[in-house]
Order: C-alpha cells, then structure tokens, then sequence
C-alpha cells in the first residue's frame, strides 16, 4: 500500500522565537537549523529578513541542505503594488527556497489591524503570491486566525484561504493563531473546506498549545485532509507554545493508525536520534530538558512501582507503548522503597552489577536503601549515589581518598570602603594515598566554596578530575521548621558529556552538600576506571 | 437546554503518587485533598489503603467533604472467596464513600501477572463489585490496559468491563494505561462498546500522557459518551503523566463546544480559582509551576512586544481565546504593562496602604519590584517582604535595628571519641537603641544557628519576639550550575496564630536566608504596633 507523503515545517526560528524569554543569536539559529536540516524536517522557517538585524543576517544567505529554507513575512500593503512594496521585495530578495506571507483572514482583523477593505485585502494576497511566484520561489500563505475568523465569518475566511489557493500558493496554512480552537472544530472547518474545492494536499496546520490540544489539533486536521504540519521543537512559542513537532514526528512515524497511511521526510533512523534532538536544543537554551516529555523525557519510560517493574522487564512491550529505543531513549526502573527484589537485581544489572537473588548482601542493600530513603534519601533521582551504595555495600569501591574534616564560613560585614561584603571560605583537610593535605577556597556561597575547595588538590587523582564540573544543584527543605531535614541533588557533568546525579541528606545544608559532592567525585573516579555502570553513558 | 453532568475524578493522591520524584507525606495528602474537595471535584482517589503506612493512615478517616472519598486496591485473588481476600477486605474496611477496583482487562496480562484464567478474573471482578456494594459503597473498576488489550483480544476486553458493569459497578473506567492509544481509536472503541449495551454514563476515561495526548483522549472519549474523566492536578503521573484536570476543567466550562453540552461539579465561580488551585499544589511540591501551562501558566495569556500587544489592549477579546479572569490569571503586556499601576494600587490597598496614582513614589515602588522579581524575588510568595518594601519606599517604616556584620561556621571534624560532628555556629553583631551587642548560637545547620542568634538578644525588643517562631523555610535555586542564585522563602509565626512570608535572593544561601530572616523580625515588630496590614490575619 502506497503512504501518502506529510509535509513537516518548523518554525522554532520565527514562531518560536515568540516564547518568553527567548531569544536566538545568529550563531543560535545557524546551529539550530543545522539540527532541523539533519533530522528531515521538509521546511526550515528561519524569521522575518528585514524585522530586525539578526534575522536579516541569518537570510544573508541559504542556510539548509536538503530542507527547502522559508522567510516569512507579510503579505502587500493595501494601496501599493507588489513590485513597490518594499517588505514585500525584501522577501523575495533574501536568500531562501519559499516565501510564507501572513494574511489576515478574519474580518475584524483586516478592519482593525490592517484598517483596509476584505476586497484589498483578498488583493493583497493574490498579488503576493503571484510576486513570489514570479520570482520562481515557492510561495505559501499563512491564514491567519482562520479558524476564529471562519467562526465569526466563513464566507471571508474561506475567501482568503481560496484567494491563496488560486493564486498558486504550494500551502496554505490554516492557522489556529490564539490557540483555543478544540479538534472537532478543526476537523469539522477542514472538512468542510476540502469539501468546498481547496484539495487537502495544498493545505498545512498551524496550532497552538492553549488548551493543551496543539498535537491534537495537528493531527486532527491530517485526518480531515491537510498534509502539510506546522510546529518547534519541543513545542517551544509564544504563550503556551506552538504544536510540538518532536511528539508529533514520533507519532506519525511509530503509530500505525498514521505510520500506515502517512510518511514523512523523517527516516525510522533518524527518528533513533529525536531525544539527541530534543535534549540538543534545550541544550542551546540553557535549560533542563522536561523529565516528562512524551518519547524522549527521562521518565518517559521510567517505571517506578514494583508489581508493574518486574512485569515489565519480562516483557517489555506489553508495558511501553512504543519501543524506547525507536526514538533514542531508554527504559528505567527506578529504585525507590516501592520496589521489590526483583526490581532491584533488574537495577543493578542495568548498572553492570550481577547478584544472586539469594545473597545476603542483597537483603542489606535492600534494607539500607529503604531506611535511607526513610530519612529522606531519594535514590530514584541520584542514580550515582545509589550506583555507589550498591558496590559499597557488594564490597567493591576502593578508597580513592578521605576527608578528615572541613570547615565553612561565611561574613558579612562592611568593607573598607563600608560596602556591605559576603565572604564565604572553606578549608578542607584530605587525606590522599597516605598523604594528608590542606585546601582553602572561597566561592559564591558555602556550598560552592566547598566544592572549589575539595577538588582543589586530590594528589594523584588531580588531573582525573578537571573536567568534572557541577552543573546542577536542587535543594528541597523536607518537614518544613524547625526539624528540618535538607536533601541536596547534584548533577555533574564531564568532558565525556556524562552526566550523573548524587544525593546528601542532613539536618545541615553544608554537610548534606557535602556528601553529593564527595559521592560525585567518587563516582568520577570510578567512572574513569570503567567500575561505573550504564549510568554515565544514559 | 438541559446540560449533561460530567464527573471529575481526581487522582492525584493515587495515580499521582507513580510521578519520579514524588512521594506524599499524611501531611501533604490531607492538604491537597481539602484544596481538591473545596474547587468541587466530584471523587477524590486518596490511595491504596494496605499497600504502605501512609495511604493506610490517611484512610483512617474521611478526608472529604462534599466529593467521594476514593479508595483504590485490587479486585479478589483467584481461588478465594471475595469474603476472604484480606486484601478487599481492607479495602472495604478503610474510611470512604467508593471502592475502584483495579482490574486486568488485557488478556495476556491476566495469563502473566495474575497467573489465572480469563474465567476467573472474570469472576474475580463480579464478586468484587458484589462484595463492595453489599457493604453499602459504591464501586468502580479501573480496567486496566483496557485499549490495548481491546486491541488484542476485543472479546475478553469487553467481557471485563461488562462483567464490572453486570455486577453493578457504578463505573466502569477504560484505561489507557501504557499511553499511546491515539484519539481516533479511543473514539471508535468507545463507541463500539456503548452500541454493544454499556451504556455511556456508567463509563470513565482514565489517560494517560505519552504521546502527548492525554487531554484529546478523555474529551474524544466524552464525545464518544462517557460521563467520568479521571485526571490529575497539573497532570503529574508515572511517565509522561496523567490527563491535565487543569486544564480539563477549563476546557469543559469554558468552550461552547463542551460548555454548551455539559456541566461538572466545579462552578464558574470555583473556576477562577484554576490558576491558584494549580499554583499551591506547585507550591507544596516545592517546584516551579510551568510558565507555559494552558490557561494557568504564567505566559497563557502573555504577548511578546510587536504587533499584536497594541491591538491585543484594544479588544483583548479577538486575541485571547478565553478572557484570563475566568480562570483566575491575568494578562501580561511584556513591553509596557499599562494594568500594572492600577493593580499595585489595589494590592497596596488590600495591605492598609493607599497611596495616589501620580504619586511618584509609587512609580519608584514599582520599578523597584520589577527590578527584584527580574533578579529572583517573588513577591507573590512573600507577602510580608513585600509589603515592607513598600511602606520602605512609601517612607514608612521605623529603623528598629540593624546587623552590622554576622559570621556563620559550619565545621565537621572527629571528635575525642573519633566520631564525626558537624557543628554549626553563628555570631551576630547588631546595635539596637543605639547599643552595640553581639550574640553568639550554635544550631542545626547554619541558618538554624543564625537564627537563633540574630533573635538571642534585641534588647528593648526582645519581649516582643518571644512568641515569634519559624515555621517553614523553602529554598529554590533558580538557573542551576555554577552561575545559581538562591531564592530562600520563610515562613514566621507567633502567638496570635498569624503567618507570614518573607523572601530573600543571594547567590549565597546564608545571606538570602539572612534577608528573610531579617524581614521576618522587622513584620513582626511592625505588626506589634499594628503598622503591618492584614497579610499577618491572612
């Protein structure tokens, strides 16, 4: 059976570039792009050329391989011709394989926003078109506020849409613009559309997340006809963002409900490399990647209840609902005080530690991670310390070194200049291959000075440690007042792009630091000796 | 026209509990489950009472008011009467008007975790349900991995859930519970089991989040027919998490296409509660609420600068697909937030302060909060630090003491006996009255031991705190590594029973919490003289 072929477009570099807090560099949008050629993304919206320097830059020339490159902008001005129109020229002149023009296609908006006629407008758009056309570039027009304006007037609506459409524009996309339109109404509006003479393979979908239905949206107007599909990676845009074209690339590719019908310039092999893709890109913005990301989140395929963990690793498939490895991420059963033994032998043998189901030190294991997680330990999130717990108490870590004792302070008092100044300073006392040493350091904060100050001088193993670094720090008060217990989470990362997670439990924030420090450079020590498990590779 | 009623099942304290990285203390159960009670969801699942301490304790009374009080366990063993599963008994016995039942629906399932034949997990469900309604309660049953098992075997699935319905199950609950079933074939399979004689409105939906689907799936599901959405609060479950309730709620009251058809438990009135119902349940699970979240996020309704912000203040309306008072958010102008001014008159106002528009004392106020929110201050959270800035800025409030320098230490040693001791001690120099006088506290950690020295001796004041208590203290770090600042929030009581909440931000945690500290001494002295507005009654 022949699949018919889908039509995938990012705009993570325009719309995207919408999301709060948000802002792409040139360098930022020539790699991310890199990204999206690579993966097999159809279309690479790139901006606006002639909105702002950066991304009149970026079109200073083509910046994809096998995608066809887009620069959106608007469609004429009313009262001008499309060769005097300066917006206008500047789109056809940047460098790019297509043009997306925006149109107004509710009626309030042509009024208010645009303050022309809907005649000069449905004019606007046919010139458009046929300017971008004339310069043998692909054209495609970007409907906007379709499907409310199809509420509020479908004669006009579905005027601009077919105005596009007869003017030879290869797509238009219906736009969901503020986000609050549910699936029955799409498929109702896109059905209804086809219906009257736009053929579904001369349409797109362009959906946002307000109500949570963007994916939905999307794929609701693929069944209705439409066959090309709009969205950013990770569903990054403006307010609650746009569709999230990485869910929906999986979702088109593994399930056969669409897998069937449809494919997509994605290959199953690339698709191996979405939660690469995902993770890249929150990479580039500086931020963690979702935990519960459908398909590549690191709990996507994390079990954390027994009965269902030891069913699990019988036979996966009747427990995930897509291979994890098909997307490039991973099965995890998380240690926690939920699980049972076979939970936990399934735990170590992912880290590359056998035991027998009836060996004593297993109970103990068992036992020790349960009364830690009793006081507040949270194994399940540091899998490094729970990796080291478990090869201490298998007999199997050698003493690398040992602290004899630290010791924190921070001042605040005024300075010479009677500026107020915070000083925080630690020292640390080592003991290293038999030979006893001293470090100070100071830092932003206790927690930081301490850790300069431990990883300042370890002997020997100095040099095994200098690209470690610490790249994530959480602190969460457990019963709150007075008994307080502090849990510190640490992540740290090397020059292998490993990264892995200890945990400190104390009533004193410092020494619980201290121990997800001395955990994390135990376990890169360990790691470096390959001693460690899958963890760092995950 | 009559509207139908659709039921809300709330699962967070249950299926909720599956989420990586949470665990719910009794403490934190009978919190979230009087906010679920009191917004006017119709169940509320509390736990498995038997299956651990807590769920157990919880369910030693009802914890609801007006909703049901949900306990969920396992159907009956094969081979023992329903009489004799200490299990159900349990389950039976425990506090709460309903019994849901978890029972296997997907064949294979029934062959490899319960190791009995299809027969008799059909009896299984049908004594079950008898042996719960004998008991006077009402009962459900959860079939579990009911569409892939339907997928696998569409005779036996179907069997269960006529089984739970035969017997009298109130409910029968169609779970998607690996996740990946697409809209379309909820909708078929629904509709298929609703034409085969169950009837819709003793069925539920109970979704699941993996391909980002969890929301389209439960309301594919009521249009298909059934008349209960389980669902959790933000969405937060095993994996990728359950059906947002959220936003949900939302949806089903304020768009026509479901507002028009149905009515659920949670007035409209209730409903501009969503985004603080949210916002605290973030809170208590000490992370940040999602800036993008549909209609509750802090970004849902806000607009970048351009084009759209002008119009957008013209008529809100055609930009917005919900007006962001109907669930309790507010619109956010990013360049100039032209509804600022008059709102920070009204949040001074609730606080005793009036001050005049042009005053421009006030425009100072408000830069000045800008300011320290954009550095990580949360005024939001901090009340009390927030309504001392502004009687500061207003000029208001009397110098009581100032710190001119403290020291903090934490040492961790061997002592004598060779046991490690971590001690932490602080020294406070202050002048009080025009009296310099230094105090010197050890403590748990080092805030505890600042504490208590900032407040051993204010002199003429140190009556007036003796009934001043700490009674939580939060820490969050925002932008983790190496570059992290720290935001400390605390929480301070007294004898009246008022509390309040104050804030500090520092790239070192001692001096925030040394801020905090400080603001929560100062309310405290200001309420005595009631100078403090009704934050401290609130």
């Amino acid at each position: 059976m022949t699949r018919e072929r889908l039509y995938l477009f990012d705009t993570t570099l325009r719309d995207g570039q919408q999301t709060p807090g948000i802002d792409f560099s040139l360098e930022d949008k020539i790699a991310i792009a890199k990204l999206l050629d690579e993966f097999g993304f159809d279309y690479v919206e790139g901006g606006y050329p002639g909105a702002n320097p950066t991304d009149t830059a970026f079109f200073s020339k083509k910046r994809t391989g096998r995608a066809s490159f887009v620069a959106f902008g608007m469609t004429k001005r009313a009262g001008v011709s499309a060769s005097n129109d300066p917006g206008l020229a500047g789109l056809i002149q940047a460098a790019g394989d297509s043009v997306c023009l925006v149109a107004k296609s509710w009626d309030y908006h042509v009024k208010v926003a645009l303050g022309c006629s809907n005649e000069e407008n449905l004019d606007s758009i046919r010139e458009s078109v046929t300017a971008v056309i004339a310069s043998g570039k692909e054209a495609m027009v970007d409907c906007e506020h379709f499907f409310d304006g199809y509420k509020a007037n479908r004669a006009y609506a579905t005027a601009c849409a077919r105005a596009a459409y007869e003017a030879g524009a290869r797509w238009v996309v219906l736009c969901d613009t503020n986000g609050g339109t549910q699936p029955t109404e799409i498929a109702e509006i896109v059905s209804t559309l086809i219906a009257g003479g736009i053929p579904g393979d001369r349409l797109g979908i362009h959906a946002h997340n307000d109500t949570g239905q963007a994916v939905a949206n999307s794929l609701a107007a693929v069944e209705a006809g439409v066959r090309q599909v709009q969205g950013t990676l990770n569903g990054i845009g403006e307010r609650c963002g746009n569709a999230n074209l990485i869910t929906l690339a999986a979702t088109l590719a593994l399930k056969p409900v669409y897998a069937d019908r449809f494919v997509t310039g994605v290959s199953q092999d690339k698709l191996t490399g979405l939660t690469s893709l995902s993770h890249s890109f929150d990479e580039l913005l500086n931020r963690s990647p979702a935990t519960q990301a459908p398909y590549v989140g690191a709990s996507a395929f994390a079990t954390k209840a027994g009965i269902h963990a030891s069913a699990l690793l019988k036979d996966p498939r009747t427990y995930e609902h897509v291979p994890p490895e098909s997307v490039g991420n991973f099965r995890k059963v998380m240690v926690s005080d939920q699980g049972g033994k076979s939970n936990f032998i399934n735990a170590l043998k992912q880290r590359g530690i056998t035991v027998a189901k009836d060996d004593p030190k297993l109970d103990k294991l068992i036992s020790l991670v349960k009364e830690r997680e009793a006081t507040g330990y949270a194994y399940e999130g540091a899998d490094a310390s729970f990796e080291l717990l478990a090869h201490r108490t298998l007999g199997r870590v050698p003493e690398f070194f040992s602290v004899t004792s630290f010791r924190v302070m921070v001042e605040r008092r005024f300075d010479a200049m009677g500026r107020i100044r915070t000083v925080s300073e630690a020292v640390v006392k080592l003991v290293v291959d038999g030979q006893e040493m001293m470090s100070v350091a100071e830092g932003h904060g206790p927690v930081n000075a301490l850790d300069i100050a431990m990883r300042k001088d370890l002997g020997v193993y100095q040099d095994e440690i200098g690209d470690l670094e610490l790249s994530d720090y959480k602190v969460r008060i457990l019963n709150g007042g007075t008994e307080a217990i502090t849990r510190v989470l640490i992540e740290s990362t090397d020059g292998t792009g490993a990264r892995w997670w200890t945990v400190g439990v104390s009533d004193n924030i410092i020494d619980a630091s201290f121990q997800a420090l001395m955990d994390s450079i135990v376990f890169k020590l360990m790691k470096n000796r390959d001693l460690a498990g899958q963890v760092a590779a995950e």
